[in-house]
C-alpha cells in the first residue's frame, strides 16, 4: 500500500483527554480519533489492526469447536423482561423505544438473545454440546468513558455462549475456552493474567478474567506472594480473611461519649487513642429502591461489589444526608448500629432498609460505634449483647497484606489489570427463567447447564498498545501490525526511485506486507512517522542504497540497525516476522 | 466442515409470516431465523455467505481506491441538528437518550457522522479526493418489516462517502463506483439494472439505484420500451409527459350538480358519461406541520415521493375527516380546487396549508372537480378562468404506457425491483451546513462536494437466493456458497467410511470447501437437506462408490449427475465452481 493511495491519519498533537499511552498513541498515530464521548471512530490503520484481531479470534474459536453466528445488535426489551434482568441492569444499558412503543436494549450482552436463540433449535441432549459465538458491538453507557478504547461506549466484542447436558460437559468446553484465551492473547503477543472473578449480574458460579496487568488498570488483582500457591483474584472477588478476634473478658456497658465534631475512625480514634480495628465503620448505601447500611471492622474498606451482589443494589450511591438523619435521627457522622431508627426489613421514605455486618464483628467485644445521636460516640459496644447481629456476611474489601484466603499462609500481594476477556459458568439461571429444555436419553425434559465467554475487541488492542510502546511510539507484534514493513522512500533521483519501486513489488511478492511513505517530506518527518505508527520494521531507499546496494533496516522495538542487501532483507524480515520477535 | 462439528439448522415448516422465496428459504434452510419484527440471526450457514459478499465488497472498494473505516453506529443528535436532518428523518430513525439525557440516533446512514470525521482531518485540496467506506449496522425502523432480510429494521450496509475539489472529480469517483458496484454484484452473480433514482432525503442532484428485478420488488421501474433510447429510472423519479391539452372553445360557466352519495371519480365519470381525464382529483395529505392538498388529472394517481419532495412532508397519511371538512366545508369526497376555504400559505388547525397543482391541469378547459359542498360536484371548471394556479409542478406519478421522458417517441414499461446499491452525488449540501472547507490551490476556502455509495449486503444476500432457487431450495453461485461440496456419506461399511474420509480430506487439500454430512439420516433426507441448502455440488459416497469406484456428483443448479473416479471429480468441481457456472 502506498501513501498516495491510504494516507497517514497522524496527529501532531495529544488529544487533550488522553491520560494513558495507548489512548494518546492511537490517536497520534491515527488509528482512531474520538466521535463523542466514549465513542471512537477507527480510522485505516485501526480497522487493520481492529479486523486483524477478530480474525485470530474467529479462528482459535473455530478451532475449538465454537459456531459463529450473528445476532441482531438491538434486543427486545421482552427477553430481558424474561430473564429478569431489564430491571437489573440499571443506567448502564441503554434503552429505546421503537414507533410502537416497544421498549429495547441495545445489548450489553447476548445471554437472553442467544438463550432465546437456542431454545428455537434445541430439542434433544443429542444436540448438545454446542457453542455459539459472534463478533460484534456492544453498548455499556459508562458514568465515566474514559482510556480511549479501554472504557468506551460502543466497542466491539467477542461473545460466547455454550450449552450443556451436565456439569462436566460446562467444565470441558470452560476448560477448552481457557485453552483458546490463552491462544488468542499468545498470537497478538498480549501477557495476560487469568484471575478468579466476580459473576456480578452475570449470575453463575465461576469465572474467570483474562487481565493485562497495567498500572492504569481499573481492576485491582490480589495475588498470593507464594508462587506455589498461585492464588489470583479480582479483589472483587477475594474474600477477606481477618485475624480472629481475640478473646477478651466482658467489657464494661456501652457509654456515650462526646466526639464534638469529631465523625471520621482516624479522628475519633485519634481521640481515643483506640486502633481503628476496634471501631465498628458505618457506609450506608442507597439506590431508588433501597437503603443498605454497612457496618464494618473500622480499619477496613467496604466493598461494594460484594454489598451489590447481597442486596441486588443499582446504581446506587452514598446515602443522602437526608436518609442519614431519617434513620439515624442525627446528623450525618454518627451512625452506628445501636438505635437506628429502622431495622432490617423496615421501609424509610418506600424504600426497603437492609442492615448488613461484616462476619469478622461477631465475636469481637468492648468496640466504639456511631451513637446515633449528634456530637455522640458510643464504646464498649459488643456485637450479640449491645445488638443483634442478623445479616452477616463478607462485605469488606480484600487488599494487600491480607492472609491469602487460599493457603491462609502466605500474604496478598496488589497489581492493577485491565480486563480482556472473561469466561463465566452461568449455570442453569437463564434457560430455566427462559424456559429452556431438551429431552433426555429417557424422554424427560432437561435445563440445560450455560457458559458464556467474551473477550473486548478495541480493548485487547489497546491493551497492546499499553504492553508494546516507548516514547516514540507504538511497537506492533508482527500478527497485529497494519502492515510489517514502513518502507521509507527518500528517493530524489530516477535510480533511487526505480530501487524503491523494485523492493516494493518484491516485498509484495515475498508476501510482506508493506507500506510505501512517498509522501514529500524530510527524512527525518518520515522517520518520526514511521516510528509512530509503529510496525516493526522500517526500511530507508535513498541516495545511500543505491550507492552501497545495501538498505537499512531497523527494527522497531530494539532499534537496531541493519545493512542488508535486498534479498537477505526480505529473507529476514520474513524470518523474524514469522518467529513473531522483531 | 463436518455436520458432527457444525449441525444443519434446516426447519421443516415454513416460517408463518413468509411471502417470498428468499424468506422461506433462508429460515428453512437454517441460514437466519427471525429474533423480532424485522430482526433477524444470522446463522452459522448465514453469517459464512454475509461474510463473503462482505469480503467481494471489501475487495471492490479497495480496488477502485476506497479507504475503509469504522465508525460507531450511534451518532450524536447534535450532528443531526447540524445539518437539519434531526427533524427530517422522522419516525424511520431510531432515537434514544443516554444517562446524561444527550440524544442519539441509531445511524440509519453516516452522511453527518462521515463529515463530521473529514473536517477533523480534511485541511488542503491536496488530501482530495478521498472515498471513505465502512461496513456495519445500520437502523431503520419500517412501518411494515417483512420480506425477511428484504425490509428489515436492523441491517449491515457498505456506506462509502467521497469528498472531492471540484465536480469533475465527484464525477470521475461516481463513474468508478458505478463500475466497482457492476464488480461486485457480478462476483455475487446478481443480475442488476441500473436505474435513475429519486434522491429523497439525501438531498443532491443526481443519483442512480442498482435494481434487482423482481416480482416482489417494493420499487417500481420504468424503462424505456426502445432499447435504443435505454431509459431506465425509479417510477418516483421518473417525470410524467402527458399528452398535450387539446385547445377548446371556451366552456360555458361553471355549475354545480347533484352528484348525491357518489364521490370518486370513477362513480361519478359513470354518472356523467365523462372520461376520468377529464376530472380534477382532490388528494389531501397531512403530517404534524402541513395540510398538502394536490389536484391531478383525474385518470392519474399522485406520486407521493415527488409531493414529499417538493414539500417536505414527513410521515404523513391522508387527510382526517376533520381536516377536510374545515378544508371544504363539506364532507370528504367533495374537495375541488374553486371555493376551499384555506388558501394555499393559510393556517388551519396551527398547520401550514399548502396547494399544488399538477401541471398538466394548465390549459384544460371543462372539466368536472369537488364542488367543497356535500353532495355536488361543478361542471365546466376551467383553471386560470375559475380559479388560480399559483404552485405547479408534477406531481403524477408515471406508468407504463407513458411516453418515455427522454426519447419522448416510444412508450414506458414497467417492471419491479429490489434496492441492492444506491450512488448519490449529494453535491455541497453537508459540507456548507458541517463547516468543511479546505484550502485550495491559492489559499482561499473551498467547500468540498461529496458523493455517497450505498450497498445493502443482506438484502444483496436475500436477493441472490430470489434470483437463484427452485422448488427444492436455495442454488448458490459458488462465490457466495457456504460450501462448495455437500459430501453426503451413506456409508455403513468401514470401505465406504474410509472413502468418503479420503474423498473429504482431498477435495479439502485441493482447496475445494466441503460439508460432510455424516449424520445418521436416509439417503433421502440429507440429498433433500443438500438441495435445500443449496451448495453447487452434491457429491454422494456409499455402497455404489466403493463397488464402481465412481462418484455420484451432481450438479445443484442444473440437476444433471455425473459419475466420475475421485480425481477428475475433484477437477471438474474446481473447473466449474472457479469458471464461476455450475
Amino acid at each position: 500500500m502506498r501513501s498516495s493511495q491510504l494516507p497517514l491519519f497522524t496527529s501532531k498533537n495529544d488529544p487533550a483527554d488522553a491520560q494513558v499511552a495507548s489512548h494518546r498513541l492511537l490517536v497520534r498515530a491515527g488509528y482512531i480519533r474520538k466521535q463523542a464521548s466514549g465513542l471512537y471512530t477507527y480510522l485505516p490503520f485501526g480497522d487493520i489492526v481492529h479486523r486483524k484481531i477478530e480474525q485470530i479470534i474467529r479462528e482459535e474459536m473455530d478451532r475449538f469447536g465454537a459456531i459463529e453466528v450473528s445476532l441482531p445488535i438491538i434486543t427486545p426489551a421482552e427477553l430481558w423482561q424474561e430473564s429478569g434482568r431489564w430491571d437489573i441492569m440499571g443506567k448502564e444499558m441503554m434503552r429505546f423505544f421503537d414507533r410502537h412503543e416497544v421498549a429495547y436494549a441495545l445489548g450489553p450482552t447476548h445471554e437472553e438473545a442467544m438463550t432465546d436463540l437456542a431454545r428455537s433449535f434445541l430439542q434433544s441432549y443429542r444436540q448438545l454440546p454446542v457453542n455459539l459465538y459472534q463478533i460484534g458491538r456492544k453498548y455499556r453507557d459508562e458514568i465515566r468513558p474514559r482510556y480511549g478504547l479501554i472504557r468506551c461506549r460502543e466497542f466491539t466484542m467477542k461473545d460466547a455462549y455454550s450449552f450443556h447436558a451436565d456439569e462436566a460437559s460446562l467444565e470441558e468446553t470452560y476448560q477448552k475456552m481457557r485453552e483458546c484465551y490463552r491462544a488468542i492473547f499468545e498470537r497478538c503477543g498480549l501477557k495476560t493474567i487469568p484471575v478468579e472473578a466476580d459473576s456480578g449480574t452475570m449470575g453463575g458460579s465461576s469465572s474467570e478474567e483474562f487481565m493485562v496487568a497495567s498500572a492504569i488498570g481499573e481492576e485491582v488483582l490480589l495475588l498470593c506472594s507464594d508462587a506455589q500457591c498461585g492464588y489470583r483474584a479480582n479483589q472483587e472477588k477475594t474474600p477477606y480473611v481477618g485475624e480472629p478476634a481475640e478473646p477478651i473478658a466482658e467489657p464494661p456497658a456501652m457509654e456515650d461519649f462526646d466526639t464534638g465534631e469529631l465523625k471520621t475512625v482516624e479522628q475519633v480514634a485519634a481521640l481515643t487513642g483506640k486502633s481503628p480495628r476496634d471501631f465498628i465503620k458505618a457506609v450506608v448505601l442507597e439506590d431508588a429502591q433501597k437503603v443498605v447500611v454497612c457496618f464494618i471492622p473500622g480499619d477496613r474498606e467496604l466493598s461494594e461489589a460484594k454489598v451489590k451482589n447481597l442486596t441486588g443494589l443499582l446504581d446506587f450511591a452514598p446515602a443522602g444526608a437526608e436518609t442519614i438523619r431519617a434513620l439515624t435521627g442525627a446528623e450525618p457522622g454518627f451512625t452506628g448500629p445501636v438505635g437506628l431508627k429502622f431495622a432490617d426489613g423496615e421501609t424509610l421514605n418506600s424504600k426497603t432498609v437492609h442492615v448488613l455486618f461484616d462476619r469478622h464483628l461477631a465475636g469481637r467485644t468492648g468496640l466504639i460505634a456511631g451513637a446515633n445521636r449528634t456530637g455522640f460516640h458510643k464504646k464498649n459496644v459488643t456485637p450479640g449483647r449491645d445488638f443483634v447481629i442478623k445479616n452477616s456476611a463478607d462485605i469488606v474489601a480484600a487488599r494487600a497484606g491480607d492472609l491469602c484466603p487460599k493457603c491462609r499462609q502466605s500474604k496478598l500481594t496488589e497489581t492493577r489489570g485491565i480486563e480482556v476477556g472473561h469466561i463465566f459458568k452461568l449455570g442453569k439461571k437463564y434457560a430455566e427463567k427462559m424456559g429452556l429444555t431438551v429431552l433426555d436419553a429417557s424422554g424427560k425434559h432437561l435445563v440445560p447447564t450455560m457458559g458464556c465467554y467474551g473477550i473486548g475487541v478495541g480493548r485487547t488492542l489497546a491493551t497492546a498498545v499499553e504492553q508494546n510502546h516507548d516514547e516514540r511510539g507504538i511497537i506492533w507484534h508482527p500478527n497485529l501490525a497494519p502492515f510489517w514493513v514502513y518502507l521509507i522512500s527518500l528517493a530524489r533521483e530516477e535510480k533511487e526511485r526505480s530501487m524503491c519501486e523494485e523492493l516494493y513489488h518484491k516485498l509484495k511478492q515475498a508476501g510482506v506486507s508493506v507500506y510505501l511513505d512517498e509522501r514529500d517530506e524530510r527524512a527525518g518527518v518520515k522517520f518520526h512517522d514511521a516510528e509512530l505508527v509503529g510496525f516493526p520494521f522500517i526500511v530507508t531507499v535513498g541516495k545511500r542504497a543505491v550507492e552501497s546496494g545495501k538498505l537499512e533496516l531497523t527494527l522497531r522495538r530494539s532499534g537496531e540497525k541493519l545493512l542488508l542487501e535486498t534479498d537477505e532483507l526480505i529473507t529476514q524480515i520474513r524470518k523474524m516476522a514469522e518467529a513473531k520477535a522483531p
